[in-house]
């Protein structure tokens, strides 16, 4: 594994607001950074839809990306002459942090659900594809791009390299937590991460985290908790996700039915038929996905239209408490309510759950099994986290759901006082 | 002046990293953020493209605005009660402040010189046009949005109330140093604002500062000037301008030679013949832009697409320190040299200047006469603040230009090593 | 109720590095702050023995006070036209927030164990006796002395000052929480207080808090058992402190049995006797305490000359976990052994239990039972946290205590390596 | 030159506020860290009477020279392979950084200026003495603490190492302004350190900046004169070294006018006679100060025992601007006025001046000659630093001086309103 490892005549540094200082002196790492594939991740936010409920939070996956770089150039500085540790596993490492998130498209998570899709299989191709990613892993080595790969895809041999880029405490969550927080505002999302990277460890084909620094980890799995709730399933977040789906619902459901767009919506056609190609996923960031939102918004058909203008310009769906399994009557009244008031409920109603497993230890024969985070004692035996900790056992395991219904609260509004559709989806919706 | 000033139930706040929290109460400043033009700030970044320079330079003029609008309201909140200070201007401060951006558009510094228009036009149309906006400041009062354009365009009778939004020492610049810090993360930008904010005093028709917060002020003026140099005037951030202009121009150009566009660019049409109409400045965003400049990337116009494609790849022109005034020569000299070498110097070569004044006090008879800081001393004598600091006397007056000369480095590379306009050219440039 | 509140010609500003800023307006605050009694709480400090580990905390017990009337301050500002507000409540609540902790005296922890004292009778004692601090509160009202002093004590009549003082969510610990965080330097103790001072709501007799605010709670409550196991119980801290003790216990030892200091000891006399008087109880600051341990460093008696050595040069007993409930038997064989070694294992061996409640609700017929945290929901109703939050339900009234035995590791390895009893101390304390 | 440089087992951490964490590796500066020596810096604080007018001050030398020393250790291990670095140096630099304050004493300003003391060398003897300190050093080598005692007396050989620990931008510097910032809480004193060490190269006998770095060290500049006109000079700490320093001459002057004691000031005694012993020296620390200003309080001559009470209860002298160079009239005159109302003008009227130099360069045969900063421009070449920066070269060798005049106003006020001498004083001090 004689790898060119080429390093750059000055080390280069990125001023980053929440590492400091992102380093790399790796010429490889310094190409790839400069690649149009990962210059496209500049018009990705990294939260999505999340600007719309905090105003701070417009940053990219780029800055992401470089941030589990620079996480993970750290432990693996730390990590050198361990005996478990060996060092020719670092520019893979560097080089799958970096390129990890590479395959997201624009506002993953609805367009995912929506048209079918999975950001891995993306990062994938972009890696193995003809792309300028790959022609530079190659200059590493021939079989270097399907290392990186294998590593973001969890299939590579040396289960070590994998946990440092995906386990439950790993520089993808660590870069995330404190970003994400940093860019909201919001007071979570802080923890000692300096301390966590001093008592990791290599260990075999794990990595551990000697018992001294239980109190660091159980923060960091606190502030994920925090993290889950407070910011990432924010209701009014999830209320932009929703007209979001609806747009691309709406849009790939005209296209099916053969409607005519004023503008033909070439970046879209592939998505619409499911099959995206990689140059054509790659054209699709969310300044292009906004510049079509804003041209619908003049489009004829009124969903569409009205869809697109709620996205633009804020204008959200209200939400309750709304649990489907236990309200179910109620669900299928309000569904024909709406459809009587000439409100088509499945733009203008929607249910959304979001589901949160703080921290979670093996469990044979569950699908997605975890990988537990162990500990190291004094005497070196292992142990694993939620027996040491008391926090951490408390919500370990438990599996939080939040059910809200979204709904065009204006168009209720807009009904006649005297409808008795009015005052019946009223009555439900304000119980 | 009895203004309908209706309040909100609830007081409303945004979660903001910079001033923690931004707090709303009035009904009008809820609706105005509501509206389509003023959620439009969101496509638009604050730092233009010093998002290329630091990566966590992405945050909106939205964000900008707001800030600016919570330092007014602290500003407000603590006049109340003085004598000099009229509560009834209250809700025009914090209306201006909302909107003192609103007529910016994508990337204003090269929008505005290339397509010679100016944002603070377009900021007193969208306020007095027919708009969200205007109607919601109507609700106020007839007069009212009149009233908040004048005091944006520093033409309302009350000097006081403009100088909180436009002064040395104003809402404006104190939210823009400490946000561009807070995202770009240098360790710039920092100053007491809150101990400023306690020190300023309504006076007749200014502001004045307590001298007991003199170096509270000092400080200010410090991040400021290291700000200018340090951020805003980075040379790579020029280097994206100086393509983006050109960007702007080849397709001014090419559209005026009837070119033509793979995509008609309808968008661009009204600019280009430096002509927009209110309706068609507010859709021109910076998503919108950034669609066409990746449609441009593979026009067949073979300047305006390797200009795209340096701009959406980041890949930029180099420079060196050069002053034309004193290097008209070689100036010359490398004109002809690129047009030799077949590489266009209108587009590849140009030379930028930017200039900074840190701070200046009231010179008779010059243009854009800026008003002076001035102390309130124990004894109530004011006295101008660069006769009382060491630190602000020493900058005082003294404009700084630096001058750059950017090129397409690469175009120069790739000429062949034997020739001798390529020597000549790297003679002059690596001196 | 027609107290005297006379106002300062001018607001006057601490600056704070926790609070930013501390504000005074009330000359009563601002003259009980210049008293003796309250600038002798410079000389003590807020975290006792705590700098032996964390050499940040080095803060004393003025700084805190300070911050404790600062919170209080913003809180009741806050509460100013609220229906369950009495504003005359006002200055009451500012004097008991500052004066509350002005019984401690040096090393609280131990000095009240070891001389049988509690620092709320001396508290009570200097509020009401021949005090500057009584004096200047007479001014306001001849019974307000005895009103703060009810206040501090809980048995004021309005319950509902009493929570702002003490309860679960006080102003006191929203202050240590945060300072103990901030001068130690860790990451813990990091909660937002500013959004809990928005959700608190006086209701009844009670502080209730906005269901909208539970998270900031929930992170309170998980700082404040960081704190308590990162910082407050570090059992290095608990090493120097069971040294203290010792040396306060020999010292009385001595002085009981007529052993004749070098220098006289008359500012432990009456500690001695367990019985000081107040001009006693105020003289003995940590000033003088350290005084006395530096002269007893060389006083005759080789225990009390060896443990002061330890504890001003910082020589501290090393530790293991050691349970006494179960490890009975050891810690029988280990005195024994001790004491034919020559060790007397009454100053030399100790086992150290610290125990915490992070959270707990009301439940009746308990010793020291703790009034809930009370969730004011949408519809008005209150719920209890712990029925709201899965977090504070898992920790709910789980008390966790940690028991360590301390040793003077030094003298043991000082024994013979022959020696029998050497080897089985070793082989007990090394299991 | 063979060191004996024994490494610990395992790194040890101490948890530092400004430097997050303080790293130790080699035995010897653990060792040292433990000596009863170093220890004593706990109980001298690092900014003397600081804390009379911010209260957070409170931190000791002891905090301060971890620090020193942590920064030192990263600039050291940024060294490590550059040619002009002798990695041999490390361990000396470490240790110098580690006690380069180990001779201060008590409130070293004040009692320096009255006993005619200079801490500089106590630190050589406490170095080359037969202290804990010194056979610590001698383990590494015989020649050893001599080297470390010309390092921090500036006679070591090698200038660069030298110029590390004490030069205008030397670590102890950089220490103390951030140190000093965080524990004050101003919003002064932050700059980019970070980016300082990164820039900072060893070269011939100097430490020099890349110019790419010159606006960091701008900051720097800046942060330090801020520093020093908004805390170390504040007028309120000085009023309070003012009261100190009375204090010390009136009680060697009532020693040596064979006043009798109530208790005698064994500790004081060598010092009174201007020759304290190296074991007298160590005996001194601000426990030992305090407890006898505390018994003087009680003394029964009313000068010794006023100004005692002074400065235990923080009650200080005012002040005022007053230039004794032109007003000494009215200084002659307010001497004669007090000494006839029966204030001793020696120990209650006093004029302090302040001045600070924020940057100077070279100038050949002045006292005190300061080396400048030299920037490394890309071609190789040194610029001194004022002549690239033009806020430095605006105060550079600009020397500012603060005059005010202290008096105790109570006593004024004390004198009976008829007093023609009492008027006469106002109308002097009021202007």
């Amino acid at each position: 594994m004689a790898y060119r490892d080429e390093q750059l005549n000055e080390e280069k540094v990125f001023k980053d607001p929440v590492h400091r200082y992102v380093h790399v002196r790796d010429k490889v790492i310094w190409d790839l950074i400069g690649t149009p594939e990962f210059q496209r991740l500049r018009r990705i936010k990294q939260l999505g839809t999340s600007f719309f409920t905090f105003h701070g939070a417009e940053h990219s996956r780029f800055n992401h990306s470089l941030g589990v770089y620079e996480i993970i150039r750290r432990i693996v500085e730390n990590f050198r002459g361990h005996a478990d540790w060996n060092d020719e596993e670092r520019l893979l490492c560097l080089s799958a942090a970096l390129l990890h998130d590479l395959g997201h498209g624009p506002f993953s998570h609805s367009f995912e659900k929506v048209f079918n899709l999975d950001h891995e299989d993306y990062t994938r191709d972009i890696i193995l594809g003809d792309t300028a990613v790959n022609r530079i892993l190659q200059r590493v080595g021939d079989d270097f791009p399907q290392k990186v790969a294998d590593v973001i895809g969890k299939t590579y041999a040396n289960k070590l390299v994998i946990s440092l880029i995906s386990s439950q405490i790993d520089a993808d969550r660590m870069d995330y937590l404190q970003r994400d927080a940093y860019f909201t505002g919001v007071s979570y999302g802080h923890f000692d991460m300096e301390r966590i990277l001093r008592v990791m460890r290599p260990l075999d084909d794990q990595v551990v985290i000697k018992a001294s620094g239980m109190h660091a980890v159980e923060d960091y799995i606190m502030s994920r908790y925090q993290m889950y709730w407070q910011v990432y399933f924010h209701p009014v977040t999830r209320s932009s996700e929703v007209i979001l789906s609806k747009i691309l619902h709406r849009a790939m459901h005209l296209y099916k039915g053969d409607y005519q767009f004023t503008l033909e919506p070439h970046h879209f056609v592939s998505f619409f038929d499911e099959n995206p190609s990689l140059e054509d996923y790659l054209k699709l960031d969310e300044s292009v996905v906004m510049y079509y939102f804003q041209i619908w918004k003049d489009e004829k058909d009124p969903i569409l239209s009205d869809l697109c203008n709620r996205f633009v310009n804020r204008h959200l769906f209200k939400y309750i408490e709304f649990n489907p399994n236990h309200q179910f009557g109620q669900w299928m009244e309000l569904h024909k309510l709406f459809t009587e008031a000439g409100i088509d409920p499945d733009y203008y109603l929607e249910v959304d759950s979001s589901s949160d497993l703080p921290y979670d230890f093996y469990r044979p024969g569950e699908d997605e099994e975890r990988l537990p985070i162990h500990l190291m004692m004094q005497n070196g035996d292992l142990k694993e986290l939620s027996r040491q900790s008391e926090i951490v056992e408390a919500i370990s395991g438990k599996k939080r759901t939040d059910h809200k219904l979204y709904y065009a609260a204006d168009f209720i509004e807009g009904l006649s006082d005297d409808s008795e559709i009015k005052k019946r989806i009223l009555e439900i919706l304000e119980g």
